[in-house]
């Protein structure tokens, strides 16, 4: 073995860093799931004194010399993918001044903590005197992330939540996407628009469906000795890698929304659970991106869970513990599962119009960074496009238009695209699955997932940061990103063409 | 304001330990009550990485010039007592060599490990052997903290459980204790050797002792909204004061093991819970000791939920719960609660004996680190005193004798009497609370507890740790410690005398 201390000097480095958020995710998981509410005041300064520590550990001045110096040493593939990796965690860190990291938090915070008031009552002006200064703050971060990486303003932003991606690939994909999903959408609301599927009587009691969440989990293979399923107000997966938190949210008149949102977050959890035991705490060990993360929840809820054979497989579940009602029938769970309707709100859409919503976000914050447009543009451009993509008339109502994401409160720009590139990546995952293995679907229905697993496995999950996102997109599937197979997916399924 | 820059920058330094502390505790607690067991040893790693950083605090090289400028500012009291607080903090991190707290950790895991097994096998030999280096390391530790204290051996690791409590106090204490107590638990065995009370017939679903432990917390004042009442293996207080995690352990066939063990758990949450708020953070604000901790344990579970009276209140929540059985009559309840058997097991013994259990633990750790036996004594020391003091012969039987603790195995010498120490305060306190109030039983029968509340809130929780223990107990209780209280109180309990 060659001798290379610097690389050695600089992974241990990070090791420390991982070890440091691996407390913070635990206790931040807590906040959500476990914490009473008079705990909100200790935690907050515990978790700030925190962060500014991983802060001044990924600032450190003995990092870039190293990095330096490693980089003349003789290094093996991953040693080098890990490396790249490193220097990107070194440039996001030091890309920001402080004073700006710190004027961005507060008026993030401050915007957001107005929203939640201004949108229940329509206040689109209200909005615009916080937001101003968090458009303005994310300007700056754009113009200096850009400076540093040579990338342009809004592909600097989202580099950092899908690494390789550019926002002119975008662009080609949505344009496309932009001529045939209106008229998709249309043809499948036509298709559906008779006799409603029956619906499911409840109250359903939270332990049956806690009990059928678990069971899918099961299915799903998420491993319980390496994680759990919780409750939290906003349903998301933490923790760490060797101990995954997931959480849900129980309504008992209804248990569909909780059960697909767990099978959703089991995706991305399998993801965490199945990263590269050897590379942890390395940032090569890293999931690849937030698209490719969205990729795995929706290979297992859109891919999986809402397929006619995966309805066979739940129906059995929700009979053993709701009782044997007909809107269990595995025919009409797949209607449910595969309702089309247009609508305001993006948290609440279905499949195919899901794009939609991105699509038009994605436009109006890429022009809003690259200084196309100001804040008070943003209504027209939000209606005309809800008009033009999906026919809804959105003017006047900022409640359910342009007001209802928490994304762009505290600046978050650049983190949109990830929603539909995850079904991109997910829909093209399962075009190469089928190549390969024509029987794919008769296996699911008989309750097979595996092929899937081991898929996924061999594709995605070991291979955590190794590549730049295009070039593991091209690995696992043999082609570019394109729209193709999300387009012959929505087709298949809702127009059974 | 008078400036105090040193202070001021001391109490900053403090602070930040507080906040890192408070990631230990959290983490902390969720390893026992939550975390699933493949998480194991990425949270060793972190918790590792924690401890190491707060060390690192704790011995920065600036907190001693500052200790000593902040000194010769002008301070009021309450800044003088947590500058003496933070020297003890400060000498606790800085009195032992790196090498040796390593070796001391390493020794102790290594023979508590092989303890699990060899206390099962009945292996003294075997656990002498691991034994042997933890006791060496010990007193090694004892002769560096007894150095740096001036105080001795003993009294120097005693020190870190029982600021100011001195063992030949404590010896003249328990010289009393072991003249009266095997006379009077012979008595109190020959009193009860009537009928037997009846017993409750289970089994108790886990979810009706959950409600009766919530309905004795909330009496008991604990407030949910900073804190919770979770499970895990083995019972204990955790978190941090404005978040307090209590556990404890259900059994279907017995309920009182668990009720018991929350009601001594909330005597320590309250006093968390009720440390004064402006100190939270400093030194100063930091509960005692462990010996006042388990003060308002006892007092809770003792004082309080072993009396006649309190039995008439857990009466109607056990038959709510579990049905109206004979067995949970309030006079039945109270003969249950305070039934005395003399017996092996310290963690098992009641009220009368369990005394007797630590004085001979005390005595024997006492002379092992003072250098007076050698570790192949303690078996005849141990069946010597067990006869005298208990009448028991554990000749042999080292399963149940000298190996039945955890404590001695990672070489925590100097706990033992807190446990007891902790009964006598809290006969102590009561019996000025009854001075104060002579109708006390009558309102706690009624249900009032508050007068105990506001004693305790007065004269306990609010010193937080002002005052060195013997002079918190003065202030208290008008008079040193001493053991007329708890022997007074068992005597009126126990022979209705």
């Amino acid at each position: 073995m060659k001798s290379k201390p610097a690389y050695t000097q600089i992974c241990a480095a990070h090791l420390r860093i991982y070890r440091f958020q691996h407390l913070g995710s635990i206790t931040g998981w807590d906040r959500n799931a476990m914490m009473p509410p008079k705990g909100h005041e200790a935690r907050a300064a515990a978790e700030a004194e925190l962060s500014a520590h991983v802060h001044a550990l990924r600032t450190d001045a003995g990092l870039e010399p190293g990095l330096r110096a490693a980089a003349e040493e003789s290094l093996d593939d991953d040693e080098r993918a890990n490396l790249r990796e490193m220097w990107r965690d070194w440039r996001d860190a030091n890309a920001l001044p402080a004073a700006l990291v710190q004027a961005k938090s507060l008026a993030g915070a401050r915007c957001e903590h107005a929203w939640r008031g201004q949108r229940k009552a329509n206040d689109w002006a209200g909005f615009l005197d916080n937001f101003r200064e968090v458009v303005r703050l994310s300007r700056e971060e754009a113009r200096l992330r850009s400076a540093d990486t040579g990338l342009g303003r809004y592909d600097a932003l989202m580099d950092r939540f899908e690494p390789g991606m550019r926002s002119a690939d975008i662009e080609a994909i949505f344009s496309g996407m932009r001529e045939w999903l209106p008229d998709l959408a249309s043809r499948v609301e036509a298709t559906q628009a008779g006799p409603a599927p029956l619906m499911p009587e409840g109250p359903f009691p939270v332990a049956g469906q806690r009990a059928v969440g678990h069971a899918l989990m099961r299915l799903l293979g998420f491993d319980f000795e390496a994680g759990r399923l919780d409750e939290s107000a906003h349903p998301f997966t933490g923790g760490v890698p060797e101990d995954v938190r997931m959480t849900t949210r129980y309504r008992e008149e209804d248990f569909l929304q909780s059960l697909m949102g767990t099978i959703h977050e089991t995706g991305h959890a399998r993801y965490e659970q199945n990263l590269p035991r050897p590379w942890l705490g390395q940032p090569l060990g890293q999931a690849r991106s937030f698209g490719i993360h969205e990729s795995q929840s929706l290979s297992f809820e859109m891919q999986l869970a809402r397929s006619r054979g995966f309805a066979g497989l739940l129906s059995p579940l929700l009979c053993e513990q709701f009782g044997n009602q007909a809107a269990f029938a595995p025919d009409n769970l797949f209607r449910l599962l595969t309702r089309v309707r247009r609508g305001f709100i993006r948290v609440e859409a279905d499949e195919v119009t899901y794009p939609a919503h991105v699509v038009l976000r994605f436009e109006i914050e890429r022009a809003l960074i690259e200084g196309m447009i100001e804040v008070e543009d943003i209504p027209g451009w939000w209606d005309e496009r809800m008009g033009t993509l999906l026919g809804l008339d959105t003017r006047g109502n900022y409640r359910d238009g342009c007001l209802q994401d928490v994304h762009w409160t505290d600046g978050s720009f650049g983190y949109f695209p990830s929603y539909t590139l995850g079904a991109l990546y997910a829909a093209q995952w399962f075009a190469t699955l089928r190549r390969e293995l024509p029987d794919l679907d008769q296996r699911v229905a008989a309750g097979d997932l595996a092929p899937v697993f081991l898929w996924m496995d061999a594709h995605i999950w070991s291979q955590a940061s190794r590549w730049e996102t295009p070039e593991l997109v091209r690995r696992a599937s043999g082609e570019t990103l394109n729209a193709n197979h999300l387009k012959a997916h929505l087709e298949r399924r809702y127009l059974g063409s």
